[in-house]
C-alpha cells in the first residue's frame, strides 16, 4: 500500500489505466523518488505498434495515468497530508501532450518520471520522461484537474 | 476493405491501436468522409475511467491510429493513387496533443472526425474531433511523420 493508487477511493478507483479495481486494465502503481514520482510498467508483447516496439497509445495512456497520479500525491504534500487521509484528492486530464523522440523498446521495462511544474489551485501541471532501455524515448506534459464531485458518483 | 487500415503493409498492421493483425487491439477503421476522415469506436466498458466514462488514455490513443491513418490516405490522395498501390504510405506519431473537453461516454460509439491542417515533406499534421452522444468531449492535434524503413523490418 505505497502506490498512489493504492490508496485512491474505491469510487474512483476503476479507471483502464490506473484503477486497482480494474482487472482489465494497466493498474499502474506510482510511488515518490525525492522531489520525482516514478512508474514502471512492463508491456505486454500485444501491446505493440510494429514488433518489438512498444505502441504508443500505451505511451500516452501510462503518462496520462502517471500524471494525474503525480498530482493528487502533490496536492496532498502540498498540504502535509498522508495518502490515506480524507478528504481525497484525485484528478482527470484536462490536456495531454505527448513527444516521441524515439521507439520505445517492449521488451522490458517502461520507466515514467514526473515532476510538479506547477499547482495552481485545483490545476497541476505534470511534466514527464519516459525511458526504456537506457534511454530516453518521449517526454510528456499534463494538466491535470481536480476531479469534479459528480465523477464518483455513478 | 475500405478502410485504410485494411490496407497496410502486413508487416507494419500489428499495432495495437490499428493494426488488423492485433488480435488483442482495438482494430481501428477509418474512411474518407468528403475531406474529414471518420473512424467510430465503441468501447468496451472496462475501458473506463470512472462508471459510465470512457478512459481519456482510450482517447488518446484513438486520436493517434485515426491520425497517422489519416496521415497516410492523404498522402495517397495527393498522388492520386489509390490506398491498394506501392509503395505503401505508413505513418509513425512525432507529437500527439488532446483537450479533454468533457467527459465521454462509454455506453455508444465514439466518433473520430480528422482533417488534414498541413502536409509538409514526411510530415503531416492531423486535427481531430472527439464526439460521443452528440457532443463535442475531446480535440486532438497530430503530427505524424513517415515511418522510416526499419520499422517494418522485424
Amino acid at each position: 500500500m505505497n502506490a498512489f493508487q493504492d490508496h485512491y477511493p474505491d469510487n474512483v478507483a476503476h479507471c483502464y489505466g490506473c484503477g486497482r479495481l480494474n482487472k482489465s486494465g494497466h493498474q499502474i502503481k506510482t510511488v515518490w523518488d525525492g522531489d520525482e514520482t516514478v512508474t514502471r510498467f512492463t508491456p505486454e508483447p500485444y501491446q505493440r505498434s510494429v514488433p518489438g516496439l512498444a505502441y504508443g497509445g500505451l505511451i500516452a495512456s501510462l503518462i496520462d495515468c502517471h500524471s494525474t497520479g503525480t498530482a493528487a500525491a502533490a496536492m496532498y504534500r502540498q498540504e502535509g497530508r498522508s495518502l490515506d487521509t480524507l478528504p481525497a484528492f484525485r484528478f482527470v486530464t484536462g490536456s495531454l501532450r505527448v513527444e516521441f523522440l524515439k521507439p520505445t523498446p517492449i521488451d522490458g521495462p517502461i520507466e515514467i518520471r514526473g515532476r510538479v511544474k506547477e499547482i495552481k489551485g485545483r490545476k497541476v501541471i505534470v511534466e514527464t520522461t519516459v525511458m526504456a532501455g537506457g534511454i530516453t524515448t518521449a517526454r510528456g506534459v499534463v494538466v491535470a484537474v481536480q476531479m469534479p464531485e459528480a465523477f464518483g458518483a455513478a
